[in-house]
Order: structure tokens, then C-alpha cells, then sequence
């Protein structure tokens, strides 16, 4: 624990930022960094018919300026600080981006949102937009580590209020800022930084990220044109990590800048829902291969979890999606029945199907102290007395055993399916692919929305 | 210090705003309603050319939408979003706006920037834009009280935190919003307030006041539109009130609504600078005019004044118009020598005229703890001996000696002067008074800027 007043470090991020070069980017980094931005596109594409999105564009359409940027999965196209927004939105709104689990920062949503929208606009190259985003997630959880536990627990919601550094640094790169002006953006930044838990079960929760992704993104802007703020945003006497926190450690933010990438330790979640269910549903779906059991034959399902499990998931008769999503006993049923558990197993009329209903009530929790977090064991009763079991150590998405490239484009295939079933998923995977060497990252964006 | 849980604060605070009717407005805050808008236009007028503002244009005028709303004093009009930004930074950039003493709340600039935007769009009345202008004035300074002052010294920036509840407040009165919609206004708001005190001395400061009325405003039109929030937004857990401050007082918000108005507590700065230095401006401005010495037979001036005085603006050798507005010394030289101190006198030129550098250098000041906070003594040694005496027990400007309606008027007429010449001032004083009558909002809007 550092709590010792340390001078310099916005100024020592911003060089970080404004002098970083492309060839000093590690290959594996801006590999992941491919990774995110599709499991990203495919999270917005998946959530861009929410009703929060069409409510939003219902509501701040007639505000709105000209059609700059892309909204992923949507005809329409807007000013590219409402698209940010509004990407930001659709991107988060499923609960299925990505996790940074030092943090529990979604890191991709806040400055991909910003970044691609910028980066269409002022025709970046697809290497410039991966850059900039990489530099951005760099810097969004540096901030958040610096801070993280006592920051969350106190009722921030990180992702937005971290996130919007990372929006303002990879907007700032994108638009080439020196050392001086990427400062004033992470001040400017630091001065709009917002969003409470407290807005978690609504809609709100998401425009959190919104407003992370807009005003990130327009600090960049007013920093580009010489708009000044304090150049000591972080750790100034009423810099961010003094006000947003009651203990923070400057040296995260610095240590290491370019030889460690917070990118690296990023991961993707195969299922929409909350993350400690998932090793119970990677068991579940293995067990439905394997023993090959109709779903009517099953007397008993008995989920052995870590105690953790109950309190965050325990919800044993979930009425809506919502709720469903924080039901490991629904998450176990779907999975047995469905063979998937995707967007569709956390619909109303899934989570009510009679199948599903009658299923779930037959799961049974089991906790064990001993069972490790990340790990669950399932085991099947089936009519007739023959039993069939599972252990699964880690998840299918954790870091020990992260979602390969084929995964990846599977799930971009599912969510691209339940949004926009005429996007052509295969071009848009391999254009994510070659990012690095496409010359117009707004091709990109571009192959994301039905064409105009 | 009440700390125990209430709930439905929210609810409550909305449904006073969502079922106020204007004929329960006492006639003396309808009329302090007009003092408070017709000095806050003045202070948008004054601004309106300030590098602040030119700069912020620059930057989003590309992305903005259609032209919606007057941005006060200029010529360009921008979508109600921008406007309502862009006249919440030029209000604030002189540090001339009204102040709400308990809280240090700049009560007007949100409130009033958010609302005049959206009353112009949408046609609303006179009275409409006053009603909506009041409540929001009540909410923020409301949720101010119940915080205060631990909020503001843990280093929030009061008026922009506070400021984003009264401009969504009055936006959702003006779009007519039951109780729900409003509360999930203040839901959307309270997760979108921001602003640090770590901001001050840059742009940055004022763009803490934009960030509030374009939120605040944007709060409103998500929410009519059925985007979702909670409904607890100050007292829930993670609310406003839990996040935000180490201490709150929920009855302030709710007790003696409708029966008390905060309106009533505003003053009004006759002079652009601390407002600690206000009675010895006053005490010289009293001295030129009786004693009729011309500057450089000024031998000494000595200023008698609380302690607090030397430690808030104590500056004897400031350098710029940003300093000087922190040295009583230049205060009192600049009211001696030019009879006024206004805009004008806070320009880097008049801190460096050598006539006002050389009656600076001869103010004196006398540090006494018996002398009251809110007066001051002032002593003008002339050449030959003779002395001339004044004692101000309370400033112009002060809840025990408010400016006067004439007052206001001059203070108007002397900033739009400063920022747009063309204005024609007796117009636009003659528009405010008669506000209430005024069946179009959108031409006391209009006035306050070049015809198109």
C-alpha cells in the first residue's frame, strides 16, 4: 500500500500515451486487442435492438448532429459523439462483454465505443485504431487498479468512471495530442467522470458507460483544441484518485508502462450471465454430450459450488431475464435442455418455458467450502438410477483456459444472429483478423451495420 | 445530523417538482426568479466571448445538431444539448454568476442554461420557464443543503454535482414528467454527476457547469422517454447522497417543501472577484466619491479586515486578471482609481497599468480578528496628512444589503457592454421583468443575442 503523494504521474501517463509506437506493441497484444474489438462488435450488434438503445436514439435523435459514424447493427448513423454513446450502450447492455478480473472493469466497451467512432470519422487505419484502443485499455485499468478494491466497493461503477480515461487517451492518440494536451484530456476526463452501482437493474446501468465512452471521447476533442485543464487529473490534492477513493496507489498507474499490458490479462465471457455460473454451465453442457439424457429423463441435478455461488446466484425461481441471469439452477437447466446458453436462454419466454420451469426445480445446490471459486462438479440422477458426473477445474472464458479464436468467432456468429441475422459474420470476423493492416478502420465499422 | 436511512426521498422530491402548480409560487420568488435570470444572462453575455468559449465551439460545432437554441450573446445557435453547455460555460467563466451562500452552490447556471434551451425548442411560456426555474433551483440547492459542507470539501464541485439534479429537475417540469419519470430523471442525473475542485484555474472549471446543464437536460429528455433508473437515486445504498459525501442529512431535502425556498437565500456579486474583498470594494468605492483624492495623491490605504481575508486573497503582486481576482490589494486600487470594479478591471492589462501597480503597492493590509467577517474598514492617507475614514458593516451584494432591481440593471447593462455592444439592454432588463407574462420563453432568449 502506497499511500505517499507522488507528483508527475498524469504527466508520466500522458508522454506514455502520446510517444507510444506502434512497433513497440508486443504481436500477442495487438492480437488480443483483435479479439476484444470482435467480441466487442458482436456484443453491440447483439444488444442494438435493446429497448434502451431504441429508446435512447428515440429520445436524443432530434438532438443529434450529422450521420459521422456507424451505430453497430443499426441503419441509422450519427455525430460520432452519440455513436459512441450509444455503441457504448448497446455493447454493454447484455451483461456479455469483457472482464478485467483485477478490476471488474469491462475494459473494451467505454474506449472501443469512443475509439471506433473517432477513428471512422478521421479515417484512421485499422493499425492506428488498435493502437490507440490498446493504449486506452491500458490506461483505463491502471486507473482502476491504482484504486480497486476500496473505489468499487464504495459504490463506483468503474467501468464508467475508469473507463472514461481510457476513452479520452485513445481519442487523444487518434488525434495525435503531445504529452500537454493528452493530460488536459485525461483532466477534462477526470472532471466528468461519473456513474454509481446504484443505477445497477436499470437501464442506467448502461448509459454509465455511455456517458464514459461520449465525454471520454470529447475531452479528447476539447484538448485538441487547446481547451485547458489541471495537468495533475490523478494524483493532484483533489486529483481523481483522491476524491473517487479512500486509498489509492499511485505506482499502478506507472509501473511497468510498456513492459506490462493490462490487455493480457483480459477475458471474454461465453455465456451471458453472471461469471461464477459458468463452470457449472461448461459441466452442464458436457454432460448433455455425454450422457446423451432427455431432459424429462432427468430426476435430479446437483450443482456442488462454492458457497460464493449461493449468495451472488442463487435465485431458484427466476420470473425474468433479468433475474435469470443471477439463477445458476436456470443457467444448469438451459444448458441441459438447450445444448446453449445464450442470449435467447435469458429471454422472458425462455426463463417461463414450462421445459425449463420443470427442469429447474429439480436442480439442487449444493455448497462445499472446499470447492475452489472458479471451479464446480454437476452430477446428473437420471430415471432408471444411472448417474453421470462432471468436474470442471476452471472455466470455459477464465484466464487459465480463455476462449480460443474459433470460440470467439462462434459467439460473434450467435450475437450477430440475434441482432442483425443478416450480418455476413464471415467477412466481418476476417476483417477483424486483418485489422492491423486494413487502411480504413471505418471499413470496419462499416461491415458492422447494414450498408447505406 | 440525521444519518439514519429514509426512504422515498427521491419519490418525494419528485413528486413535489411533478405536481407543483405555479399559482402556489409565492409572488417574491417569481420576482427573485427574474433578479436571479436576468443576472445570470448578464454573466452569459459578459462570458460569451471569453477564449473559453471560442474554444469549446471550435471543438464540438462539427458535431453538433441542428440550430435549436440562442447560445447567449453570439450569433451562432446550436442543437438544445450544446446551447445548454455552451451558455452554462460562458455564465460561469467571469465568476460573476449568483451564489447560494450555505452551499457555495452557483445556483443559476445549470438550472438555468438546461432550461431556457428547452423552454426556447419547445415553446413554453414565460411562467413556465420561471416554475421550472424555481424547482430546479429548489432540488439542487436541496440536495446541496443535505450534504453540505463535507461535499464540497472532499473536493466536489458543489455547483456542478449538485447543479446536474436542478437542471434535470427543471427540464422534467418543462417536458411535464409524472412523479416516476422524474425521479428516473434524477436517477439518470445522479449518474451523471461530476466535477472536481481540482479543476479550478483552468477551463476545465466552467465546463464542470456545462457538464451539468447538458446532463441534467439530457436526464429529462431520456427519461420521458421510458429510459429506466432507480428510483432511489439520493437515498438508496449506492445513491448520490451514500457515494458522494461521508455525512448527509436526507430531511434537508424534503423538509418544508413547498413552504420554504432556497430562491429566497441567492445574492447577487456587484463585483467579479472574491467576494471577501466585496466591502472594502465598497468601503473605496465610498472613499473616491467623498473624498475626492486623486490617486497619486494617495500616500497609503490601509484595509482593516478579518484574517480570512489575507488567507483567501491575499495576493499583493498578482500578475493576471485570474490573480488579481484574489488580491483585496488590487481590488481596492482599481475601486479607487477608476470608481468601478467590474469585468474590465480583472483583464491582465488593468492588473499591469503602472498607476494601479503603483496605488497597489501602497495598500496595506491590517489583519484584525475582532473585525466581522462581512465588513471592513478602509483608511485613505492622502498627501499632507489628511485621512479620510469608511466602515462597510455588510457589502452590496450581501443577504443584509441585496442588490436592488436598478442595480441588477446596471450590472447588466455594464456586461453587455463587455461581451456583445450591439445588445439592446433596456430591451432585454424591460423582457425579464415581465417574464411571467411573456408567452414566449424562446424571445427572452433570442433577445439576449444577435437577430439572425
Amino acid at each position: 500500500v502506497n499511500d505517499a503523494r507522488r507528483t508527475g504521474v498524469t504527466r508520466e501517463l500522458a508522454r506514455f500515451v502520446a510517444e507510444s509506437r506502434w512497433s513497440a506493441i508486443p504481436a500477442e497484444i495487438s492480437h488480443e486487442a483483435k479479439r476484444a474489438l470482435l467480441n466487442w462488435a458482436g456484443c453491440a450488434i447483439g444488444g442494438c435492438r435493446d429497448e434502451a438503445v431504441d429508446t435512447a436514439l428515440a429520445a436524443l435523435s432530434e438532438f443529434a448532429g450529422r450521420p459521422q459514424a456507424t451505430i453497430l447493427g443499426r441503419s441509422e448513423r450519427m455525430d460520432i459523439l452519440n455513436a459512441a454513446a450509444l455503441n457504448a450502450l448497446s455493447s454493454n447492455i447484455l451483461d456479455f462483454d469483457d472482464t478485467h478480473l483485477r478490476t471488474v472493469i469491462h475494459p473494451t466497451v467505454p474506449v472501443a465505443a469512443a475509439a471506433i467512432a473517432l477513428a471512422e470519422h478521421s479515417r484512421a487505419t485499422g493499425a492506428q485504431l488498435l493502437h490507440a484502443f490498446i493504449l486506452g485499455v491500458e490506461v483505463e485499468c491502471r486507473v482502476g487498479n491504482a484504486i480497486s478494491p476500496e473505489h468499487y466497493n464504495a459504490g463506483w461503477h468503474i467501468t464508467a468512471t475508469c473507463g472514461i480515461f481510457g476513452a479520452a487517451a485513445a481519442c487523444a492518440k487518434l488525434l495525435d495530442l503531445d504529452t500537454k494536451a493528452t493530460a488536459w484530456a485525461l483532466g477534462i476526463a477526470a472532471n466528468q467522470a461519473a456513474g454509481t452501482t446504484g443505477a445497477h437493474g436499470s437501464m442506467t446501468k448502461s448509459w454509465n458507460m455511455a456517458h464514459a465512452a461520449r465525454n471520454g471521447l470529447m475531452a479528447a476533442l476539447l484538448a485538441a483544441r487547446g481547451f485547458t485543464s489541471t495537468e495533475q487529473a490523478l494524483e493532484g490534492e483533489r486529483g481523481f484518485t483522491r476524491v473517487f477513493a479512500q486509498r489509492c496507489d499511485l505506482d499502478e498507474i506507472i509501473r511497468g508502462l510498456g513492459e506490462t499490458w493490462e490487455l493480457a490479462q483480459n477475458t471474454y465471457k461465453p455465456y451471458p450471465c453472471g461469471i461464477v455460473a459458468h463452470p457449472v454451465i461448461d459441466a452442464c453442457l458436457a454432460l448433455r454430450d455425454d450422457a446423451r439424457v432427455a431432459p424429462d429423463a432427468i430426476e435430479r441435478i446437483e450443482l456442488r459450488v462454492h458457497p460464493l455461488v449461493r449468495m451472488l446466484m442463487g435465485n431458484a425461481t427466476p420470473l425474468t431475464g433479468l433475474e435469470a441471469k443471477l439463477s445458476v439452477q436456470h443457467c444448469a437447466a438451459a444448458a441441459l435442455i438447450y445444448g446453449q446458453v445464450g442470449v435467447r436462454e435469458f429471454t422472458d419466454a425462455c426463463v417461463n418455458d414450462v421445459a425449463v420451469v420443470a427442469l429447474r426445480a429439480r436442480a439442487m445446490l449444493v455448497e462445499d467450502p472446499a470447492m475452489p471459486k472458479e471451479a464446480a462438479g454437476v452430477t446428473v440422477h437420471a430415471s432408471g438410477g444411472s448417474t453421470f458426473d462432471k468436474y470442471v477445474p476452471h472455466a470455459s472464458g477464465s484466464l487459465d483456459r480463455p476462449m480460443s479464436d474459433e470460440a470467439l468467432g462462434r459467439k460473434f456468429h450467435s450475437l450477430a444472429e440475434w441482432g442483425w441475422p443478416e450480418c455476413d459474420a464471415p467477412e466481418f470476423i476476417a476483417l477483424a483478423w486483418s485489422l492491423d493492416t486494413l487502411a480504413d478502420a471505418g471499413a470496419f465499422a462499416r461491415a458492422a451495420a447494414p450498408r447505406q
